[in-house]
C-alpha cells in the first residue's frame, strides 16, 4: 500500500479486527496472490466487501505459505461499513468457502495492526508417527515412518527457549531482519499416533518452525544428538540445519496483542 | 458374480485378506461404480491387478456410502500372483492413492469371506460442536450448532443395547431382510469440541446408524425425550425417527470375525 492510500483507508470510521481459521489445503497461503492464483486473503475480502460495500485490503499478523493451516490467524482492516460487530461472522461465513471460518469479529482502535501490534504468536506442528500414512491426516500432519526417541526431542527442544540468534532456522535469502527471537514455550504432546510441538516466541524468521522441526525429527531418528541441535542452533548456519519439514503439518494456533 | 465364475475364482490358490482405511470424501462409497464414477473399490481392485497380475475382484464386510470413512474395512480375494503377504501393504500403498491406506494383509483360509464371516461391524460418528463448523472437520464429522444435552443423548443411546427390531432406524425402501439385530455396546465420549458415538453390533440395517444419530440429536436439543428415544425403537415405524444424519461423520470402525 503506497502511504496516501494507506491514509486513505485510515481515514474509514472503523477499525475491525477478525480471529479466522482456515484449512490452507487448497489456497496459495495467506496472502493475496493474482488470480487464478488463490490465497486466503483473496476469499476473505472479497466476501467483506460483499457484505461492508466498501473495498477492503486486510492485514494480516503475518503470512502464511501454501498448505499451512490457522486456527487463530489475526486480520484487521478499514471500513465504513455498518454491519454490526456481533452479526460480522454469521455474515460473512455464510459467504465464505467452509475451509475458511471467521471465528471472532471485534471493534478496534484506530490505532491497531493485527500485524505491528502483535507482541507474540505460536504456532503448532503436528508429526503423524505410524507404519503408513494416515489417509485422514495427510493433509494435517507430517507422516514420519520410522520410530522417534521422543524423549531425545524434547531434550532438544528446550535448546531453543529463551533468547537466540536463529540464524540456523532462517530460509536461506529471507529478508534482512534482526535473527534474534525469544521463545517463551517450546513443548512436546503425544496424541495417539500424533506428536504435537508448540512453540510460543515474540516472533519466527521465515520456514523457522518448519527447519526446526525438520531438524527435530533427525534428532528423533538418532542422527543428531540433542547436545548436536544446540551447536546447530549456536552455530548460526542454515546449511548445519536440516531440510525443512512440509508445510501441511504446520498451524499459526494464535496471535497475542 | 455368477456362480460359475466364483467357483472359478475360488479354484484360485489363494485367499488374501485386506484391512484398509479410507478417507471417503472423494469417493462414491466403497462399492464399485461405473466409470467415471469412482468408488473405493475400484482404484483398490485396479491397484491390486496390477501388483497380482490376475483380475481381482473384492468382497467386502460390506459397503460404505458415498463421503463416509472407514478405519478398518476388510476385503478378501482370491488370486493366482505370487507376492508374498507381508509384502503386500508396501506395494499395494505406494500405488494408491493417498486417500486409501492398506494396513494389513493376511493369508485367508479358502472358506473365508470378507462378507459372510463377518461376526459383528463397529461404527464410529462424529459430531462436532461449536457456533461455526470446524474448518479441519467439515469432511470428517457433524456440525451441530446448537447445544446438545449429553447425558439425555446417552440415556437415550443406551435403549438400543440388546437384540431390538430397529425397523425404526431402517432405510426406507432398504432390502427385505430380517430387521432384528443385536448391539453389544453403545458408547458416547466428549473429546474437545467433538462428540463420538460408538456403536458395536452383530449387523445394521441399512442407514440405520445414521438414522439413529439423526434421531439422538434430536433428544440432545430437547425436541425429543431419552424415553421418547425409546418408544420411536419400540414403534418399528421409520416414519417415527428423525432425518439421516449426514455421511461425512460416519466411520466403519472396525470388522470382527
Amino acid at each position: 500500500m503506497k502511504r496516501e492510500h494507506k491514509e486513505e483507508m485510515k481515514a474509514r470510521a472503523r477499525n475491525i479486527r477478525l480471529t479466522v481459521a482456515y484449512d490452507g489445503t487448497n489456497y496459495h497461503g495467506f496472502q493475496r496472490q493474482r488470480p487464478p492464483v488463490t490465497a486466503v486473503q483473496n476469499v476473505l475480502e472479497a466476501k467483506l466487501e460483499k457484505i461492508f460495500g466498501d473495498s477492503i485490503e486486510l492485514a494480516a499478523s503475518g503470512r502464511t505459505d501454501a498448505g499451512v493451516h490457522a486456527y487463530g490467524q489475526v486480520v484487521n482492516f478499514f471500513t465504513d461499513g455498518r454491519i454490526p460487530v456481533a452479526r460480522i461472522p454469521l455474515a460473512v461465513n455464510s459467504l465464505l468457502p467452509d475451509d475458511i471460518v471467521v471465528l471472532e469479529a471485534a471493534e478496534a482502535d484506530a490505532g491497531f495492526s493485527a500485524r505491528h501490534s502483535a507482541k507474540s504468536k505460536t504456532y503448532l506442528y503436528r508429526i503423524q508417527r505410524g507404519t503408513f500414512p494416515n489417509p485422514f491426516t495427510r493433509h494435517y500432519a507430517w507422516h514420519v515412518g520410522h520410530p522417534l526417541d521422543v524423549e531425545a526431542m524434547e531434550e532438544a527442544l528446550r535448546a531453543i527457549l529463551g533468547t537466540h540468534d536463529f540464524s540456523s532456522f532462517r530460509a536461506s535469502g529471507g529478508a534482512p531482519m534482526s535473527p534474534v527471537r525469544t521463545m517463551y514455550r517450546a513443548e512436546l504432546a503425544e496424541k495417539g499416533d500424533m506428536l504435537e510441538i508448540l512453540i510460543h516466541g515474540n516472533g519466527f524468521l521465515y520456514h523457522m518452525v518448519r527447519n526446526i522441526i525438520g531438524t527435530l525429527v533427525n534428532v528423533g531418528q538418532g542422527r543428531i544428538s540433542p547436545e548436536g541441535f544446540r551447536v546447530i542452533l549456536e552455530a548460526k548456519d542454515r546449511k548445519k540445519a536440516s531440510p525443512t519439514a512440509p508445510a501441511q503439518g504446520l498451524y499459526l494456533h494464535s496471535v497475542e496483542y
